[in-house]
């Protein structure tokens, strides 16, 4: 007998059929006894006579039943399903529960962060999670559904990659070929997609996985998904109308409100004079209450900041005070690039980033690039490199600009951010699968952990005498 | 004046258009110039009055002039735009291309390695290479939307995460919060889908990157893409007819030809007799010619084999001598499930893998996987395990099938392949954009390399004195 799903169910009455799915709940009423059975499609109450004594919440089974209609006074309006019931004539159990070591009668917010992240195939059972993930899924397929209309290529850039100016911490990886040697995985894919450009693919996106040895924060894993977007022969209002269009379309394929049809521009100034910052939140009351996406975008920005002295990655990337406040890839508007060149009223020079906001956060950010040599050069001379430590960080970068390198321009959005907001939670972790734990846990497996000396041998590594480090 | 399309103009004769791309080639006649010029929709032939001095072959350049059509013994009907050409009134370099440090006069074959691969955003400027990456996206776009179509839901799992039995060697990861503990870059999503199947999803995809420390040889890099899917109350016949039919459709959504609509099965035995391969060639050479793709399943492999003892790997995974074949997880065939769990005539057990092999290529494996716990232990003891030795390993995994997790089974395509055989290439390295050198370098970047000694102390690592390590 063949599975048939919950959701096609009420159209059989009359007729006998296999389910298969989960016990969402059990009452034993001695003579008789009611299930509750799950799929991926629905529930559908379940009667069989006598007791069920193995049949325990959330066991896996497969129940044969008659398909009958309700007593009129028994319909049950709240779930599809609820016009008709299940006669069980026989059942199997396929995997026994046992007693389960986290609760799943409640939205789970109430857990610890551990076990929910140790137990997570059974955290995402709840139905708050399993439509968090399902919505993850059809948005981002909803963007690349429109990139692809819109002539965009999906490239996939490299996960064991070189050290490059993100403005992070790299995650490192030994190489087994050049013991003492080491690879980098990607804070983006900032450099490749421009070298796409050069390429002459000319619109390129990517859902790009990123790791940063970040500091965690209760919100902040180590790996994020974002959608990655480059195109040539743009400015910066090209750049911004598409991922506006893009966005918007995406949004409302998977029942998103938007506040505003035309997402409203604010200059840097302008925010932190009506805002008092950059990532602000434009929605009234009501409209939170209803889960209205209020997205915005802010230009105007100044390329360059003082280095702040307490944030060693700044500090480690500048040599003269004065650093990037967004991308050191960018270029200035072409008004500033004069001074750009001549290294001259640093503090006065604006970029061509554009971020994007939306409900208070910040939900992505881009330029236009420097495409010619001397600009990018510049940007590393006011930071106060040298020219040879400009070759050796971004030489390769150079030398594509010499080779017929397109305007182009683009941008990243977080999509575990707009995710989130869509989804109407507060924390990523609600919408990531098998997310990270506030102290760096991999979910479920235990990572990090030691691994075998031997290995340590072949990658020319050795742990050094524990200090009591943080 | 905003730009057109090349292939946009042959509809606007005797109108002014302004166009931008590359200079692809350039025939300089004292008092007329020649160019054709190249953007992602196609090439163009400009004639300009008088010499184009600074414009070298490959620069980036915008040009406008008068769309005028051509005398009909002009006319060249090779290429779409072969009616018109355009007569520059203004041009305007945007980037100057000097020389190229590799030709793309040819399709770039008997260029080395290393210069292909550090010069690759020339390299992909090649018309094979642009064919061969867009029809990469446009294959893994159509398998994406045939899974959507069929309830699929796209579900991203971890980079950083915990060594796995898989096969290989695992690059580590040093973690900066726990030094001298390590994270493991994925294998494969293998046990991450199986727990996705736990959660109830029924029916994930991926399109996942897995990263293996194997030993190079001249067409495998580190990294490959799969995708990887897997599938609740199926047995073996369900998860091959859906690959089945997902591949099917993206292939010929892409143009691909296939030499069989239902694609033959044969037995592990069967293949070996016939073919002294599992891995053989169904085409005839009219078929090779014409590019067509043989698409067989092979089943009904052993579970077991005695351990390769020149394989490090093997031996270090199996305590008893014996190994698996394919992949620990899956299940034995039901009829062998009794001599599994008492381990008993394990060079008889078969497995309930399914293998599929295109063109003399394997294209891709899965299995119906064990989903409950003693099954799964008995694979571990029949390779000599200890129930500690279990328990560290695949603990998690025990543990999740003691709470409700469903019959599954699923199957990792390799895609890097598919699109090589697609697109009738021999090497992956053609369908890859920035693929890892025959050494381990990434393209373009130096990695790996050295890192600063600041960096491996946070990490509570040191660097060996250097042997001659290899």
């Amino acid at each position: 007998m063949t599975r048939i799903l919950i959701s096609q169910i009420t159209k059989l009455v009359g007729e006998t059929v296999t389910l298969m799915g989960w016990v969402d709940t059990k009452r034993d009423h001695g003579k008789v006894t009611f299930i509750d059975l799950r799929d991926r499609s629905g529930k559908v109450q379940c009667v069989a006579f006598g007791q069920m004594g193995e049949l325990t919440v959330e066991s896996v089974v497969e129940i044969t039943g008659l398909v009958k209609a309700r007593e009129a006074r028994n319909i049950n309006k709240e779930i599809p399903t609820g016009s008709i019931e299940i006669e069980v004539t026989n059942y199997r159990i396929l995997n026994k529960a046992k007693d389960l070591p986290i609760t799943l009668d409640s939205d789970g917010k109430e857990i610890g962060e551990e076990p929910r992240l140790k137990f997570r195939y059974l955290d995402l059972r709840r139905e708050r999670m399993q439509k968090n993930i399902r919505l993850r899924s059809n948005f981002i397929q909803a963007l690349r559904k429109t990139l692809y209309a819109q002539e965009f290529v999906d490239i996939e850039t490299p996960i064991l990659t070189q050290s490059t100016k993100e403005g992070a911490r790299d995650f490192i990886v030994p190489s087994r070929f050049q013991p003492g040697k080491f690879y980098a995985l990607p804070q983006s894919p900032q450099q490749y997609k421009q070298l796409l450009m050069t390429a002459g693919f000319e619109r390129y996106f990517q859902i790009a996985r990123c790791i940063r040895d970040e500091d965690l924060r209760a919100d902040r894993g180590f790996e994020f998904t974002q959608l990655d977007l480059e195109m040539s022969f743009v400015e910066r209002e090209d750049v911004m109308n598409t991922v506006e269009e893009i966005t918007k379309i995406a949004i409302k394929a998977v029942g998103g409100k938007l506040k505003d049809e035309q997402f409203p521009i604010f200059t840097y100034k302008q925010a932190l004079e009506q805002f008092g910052s950059d990532k602000f939140d434009l929605r009234t009351d009501e409209e939170k209450k209803q889960g209205v996406l209020a997205f915005a975008w802010v230009i105007d920005f100044p390329f360059f900041k003082q280095v702040d002295k307490s944030d060693a990655a700044e500090v480690a990337d500048s040599k003269s005070g004065w650093t990037f406040t967004h991308n050191p890839f960018s270029s200035p508007q072409e008004k500033f690039i004069k001074d750009h060149l001549e290294g001259k009223n640093l503090d006065q020079i604006l970029t061509t980033q554009y971020d994007l906001v939306c409900n208070g956060y910040e939900a992505g950010g881009g330029s236009i690039r420097a495409h010619n040599k001397e600009v990018l050069q510049a940007t590393f001379k006011n930071m106060g490199y040298s020219n040879e430590e400009i070759e050796q960080s971004v030489g390769h970068m150079l030398r594509a600009f010499e080779v017929g390198t397109p305007p182009h321009g683009g941008i990243a959005l977080g999509l575990d951010r707009l995710v989130m907001i869509l989804a109407g939670e507060t924390s990523l972790k609600e919408v990531i699968a098998f997310p990270m734990s506030s102290s760096g846990r991999t979910a479920v497996m235990g990572a990090p952990s030691d691994v075998e000396p031997g290995l340590l041998d072949e990658l020319g590594l050795e742990i050094k005498k524990q200090k009591n480090q943080k």
